[in-house]
């Protein structure tokens, strides 16, 4: 099927369920940053395989919503199609909905019913619908959220994942299932609420201390969770978790479910059911009664984010692991440019060769972003197999990569001059290294929240009127996602990460950056954990203390600009780095390691 | 009546309504920083007189909520009733909610329809009965919003304020009442909407351009207003108004209705109509049809935010005058200690004095806080006629006032030595004016929100593990309220001055602080206008602008902790404050105005 033919099936099942309009998002039923084969409906429909787009088809209309990002992407892969790209102004902002609003009631259709807007409900949260139904409000639309009109028409649909569920061991994981399900269950009794539902995948993984591999890079599994006072349900495919491990879950009370029962179970339950409105989908909203609705926060979320003590214990080992490899990495990157140029792809390949080498590591955190010269401006840069650029002895190369190891996810990354850099690229590093050690060093309230400390990391590249157009850090998960909610450092309050308070041992990334596009791009991340600094009379004061280590480029730095607590900083985390990887290195990795690590 | 007879008279009525509790809140109506006397009901029910506290009644139970600031004054207010404190950890946190959630289902009562909760529903807006709702939920308890017990007991309740409703004449106001109510119009026509609902009252006179003295300090009067493409009703008492401004409402197309109208005429129109969910009482919103809600946010709100350039022109002649009050006030001050002591009290009312000699002085915009010593370090101090502290030629005096002018409102703190300071004092005061620099020089990118520049301000104090209880600053009306929103400068990304992105135009304060408890208090406050600073390849920058004119005091700083910036900050800032103020003054006030300006 071509992709238009697909569009012509679409508005067939559309005029039998007479809607006026079809969403199709990038999303799944649990809200995962990356998605199953089995969901990626969108681009199965349109043919665009980018990671963030929205398709809308009307009776005579075709519509593909993208970021920046990816409009080269779209236009090439839309070629020969009847969509439209419609070029999004600010990523993830509701454009599309704002079309609706002002296209559709202007369309004609073949019957009176009004205006409905159809989508899959196990695609959209709560929230995303309410939103909808605000913007949709003056218009009368309505949404109809009980249309699945893709398995209908996608007749090679790839199936649900089948890889094997396997268990996070407890000399890992420092504390049991049953202590993790007695945290949800004291939040349970605190709130007198019957049931707690759970449908992140990260979330299912951490209380259940289960990995999977069904998705790419984050170490999951597809489930649902629900747990109760009395016992904890499995949403999940059987087939997918041996015998042994089976009966390890029905000592500690886990009953298994398929996961398709799910929606049953849930209309079923008798009690209030707890759920964060920000991740569940209307689908489960609409199967929980109406009086069993407790809307509150992710328990598991929370819980999650505060590394304990024996969890960055094992952090601070992958990151000597880490911090090894990619040693490695430089100086085979160094001896190899001697002789030939090296292609980006072939980089990140070799640096994933490195990371394997280190004990207990599983895979790549993401794929790695080696972007050499104008690639190092593309923030979302990935190399590709064929066509990625040559590496050779001139420009900068920004490295951003990170590992999952069974100890720990690591996500780091450096920028390197490869010749003698400019002025301006020293200055405009230097600018992203203040505001860099400015939030590191940061003390800051308890009840402090990440937009707050934002500001920090920016501040200096503002006065010259420059900025970067990401967050500046985000949490990361203890061999779960890199990309961890609710923390980080963010510009705007709207985002979880912007309004959530630091609180210690709460593990993030510290990230700012600097990006001239078809120049170069540069960013500094270290991931930093949150710790208590001092109490006084105005409060308890928390501080961050960067757990990455591997030495930050000198030959980029202005030193001339920067104060004299700022290459204190500088210097005093360079001995740190000497003294946690120089024992584990040869004799010559030593020597290089040195001369990176001297005093500036 | 005393208050045990007022709260045994509120339990009979409860009991006849069969409600389990009840809540008397200090709103009023429009949300109201400032309430008439009218709605002082908390006040009257109870004794307790501060402006922020909650009383909930139940029928074995009373209690006051309320924050730290009045903890004194409500232990002496509430002695000899049985109402019992209830000290909040967090200011207008929902505390009270909470002790409902907890206590009420543990309630016996005679009647068998469950727990419900009856409050004012006039007096609560949407968003609030919304949150109460979602604490109610697990625990089942109703809100029952149709029942003003209040009205019933209290026999002798003040009459609605009665003061004249008079005209801002066009020469200040800039532009007339049927421009403003055309971009009201705009806006509805934008989203094909047929009303706009205006409920709070410095909104109500902006548009029309009309002003009163309802209430203290703001220039207000008692309306509501709803504006459409064809009319605009304007709700409030008729006999205020006099026949020649009837006549220019009449010729603008303002139609006259009574203020108990509004009901009503709101349930009566047709169409849709456009309100703010934030702002309206659930009273109101009830009044709406189903069908004709429209939620956005409040449209003049945002357009009185941006200040036009015939507008911060005026304010700039206000602040000279302001300035010229200010330098003769410090002057007599400085005279009369050489003589006598000064009762904080006498301070304010001879600054009063000193501003009404000004040319379209109206009154005070707030409660002049003189805080000697450690009255300083109480946020919102505001000395009484009997009994105020003595100031001598001794310790730090605070003093924060502000004007209500024709051609603008004011609001400025300094805080100046009166003897020699310690090296501790210094280092704070200097840390405070640190981060007041840091905030007027910065520059950021278009979309930047108050919370992530509050930091700024506070981000040398926090090094010291010291802080500050308040936002760094305000909006700022012209001749309208002294606390205008949205937009601000505060920790918390969920009021409004969080979330608000500074524009071009805005008005603010800037104003950081630091307060050592029953010693001193420092404060440094002047208002900024916000600016475009610079357009770059990573788009527009704004920054701010100080339009307050008066020496920022010297003697309180540490020169060896400010940067070489600071202090060419400063001294720009003296020659501004000379230049603008001196030609306004006699000669030996010049000679004063030198010193104090003269270069760090």
């Amino acid at each position: 099927m071509t992709v238009n033919q697909k569009i012509t099936a679409l508005r067939q099942e559309m005029q039998k369920q007479k809607l006026a309009a079809y969403i199709v998002p990038s999303s799944d039923p649990h809200q995962s940053e990356y998605v199953a084969a089995h969901w990626q409906s969108r681009a199965w429909l349109s043919g665009f395989t980018g990671s963030a787009g929205t398709l809308i088809v009307t009776l005579d209309h075709a519509g593909l919503w993208t970021d920046s990002r990816y409009f080269i992407q779209a236009e090439e892969e839309l070629k020969g199609s009847e969509i439209v790209l419609h070029r999004q102004q600010v990523p993830h902002a509701p454009e599309h909905i704002n079309w609706l609003v002002s296209h559709l009631p202007n369309l004609s259709t073949e019957w009176s019913e009004g205006n409905k807007v159809g989508i899959d409900g196990s695609l959209f949260t709560v929230n995303q619908v309410r939103q909808m139904a605000r913007a949709f409000q003056a218009k009368d639309l309505q949404i109809a959220g009980e249309f699945d009109l893709i398995s209908t028409i996608w007749q090679d649909r790839p199936p649900l994942p089948k890889s094997p569920i396997y268990e996070h061991e407890l000399k890992f994981a420092g504390r049991s299932r049953s202590e993790k399900i007695q945290i949800v269950q004291d939040e349970l009794k605190k709130a007198d609420v019957a049931y707690h539902l759970i449908t992140t995948l990260d979330d299912v993984a951490w209380v259940l201390n289960l990995r999977g591999s069904d998705i790419e890079f984050n170490p999951l599994f597809v489930a649902f969770c629900i747990i109760g006072q009395e016992a904890t349900y499995l949403f999940t495919d059987h087939e997918k978790i041996n015998t042994s491990l089976k009966n390890k879950l029905n000592e500690a009370g886990v009953i298994l479910k398929a996961y398709e029962q799910i929606h049953e179970h849930l209309s079923q339950l008798d009690g209030k059911i707890w759920y964060d409105r920000s991740g569940i989908n209307i689908q489960l909203f609409n199967a929980i009664q109406d009086q069993h609705r407790f809307e509150s926060f992710n328990i598991c979320r929370k819980a999650k984010a505060i590394k304990t003590p024996h969890e960055v214990q094992h952090i601070c080992n992958a990151m000597r692991k880490d911090g090894v490899a990619l040693l490695r990495l430089f100086r085979w990157l160094e001896a190899e440019l001697d002789k030939r140029s090296v292609s980006e792809y072939e980089l990140a390949q070799q640096l994933a060769s490195f990371r394997s080498q280190q004990e207990h590591y599983v895979g790549e955190s993401f794929a790695a972003i080696a972007g050499y010269r104008g690639n190092g401006a593309i923030v979302h840069y990935r190399p590709k197999k064929e066509g990625s650029a040559m590496i050779k002895k001139e420009g900068i190369l920004l490295l951003d990569s990170g590992g999952q190891y069974l100890d720990g996810t690591t996500d780091i990354t450096r920028t390197v001059p490869l010749s003698e850099p400019t002025a301006e690229q020293k200055r405009n590093y230097t600018l992203v290294l203040k505001g860099h050690i400015a939030l590191d060093q940061a003390i800051f309230p308890k009840g402090t929240t990440g937009v707050q400390l934002d500001t920090l990391a920016r501040m200096y590249l503002w006065q010259d009127g420059l900025n970067y157009g990401h967050g500046t850090g985000h949490g990361v998960g203890y061999f779960l996602n890199v990309h961890e909610p609710p923390q980080g450092f963010a510009t705007g309050p709207t985002t979880s990460r912007g309004t959530t308070a630091l609180e210690p041992g709460m593990f993030s990334s510290n990230e700012p950056g600097f990006y001239k596009t078809n120049e170069y791009g540069i960013r500094i991340e270290n991931l930093v954990i949150c710790r208590k600094a001092k109490e006084t009379d105005f409060g308890t004061f928390y501080k961050l203390e960067a757990l990455t280590l591997f030495p930050i480029d000198k030959q980029l730095i202005d030193a001339q600009i920067m104060t004299v607590k700022e290459k204190q900083w500088l210097n005093t985390y360079h001995q740190k780095v000497w003294d946690e990887l120089s024992p584990l290195l040869e004799k010559e990795e030593q020597a290089w390691l040195k001369t990176k690590c001297a005093p500036l």
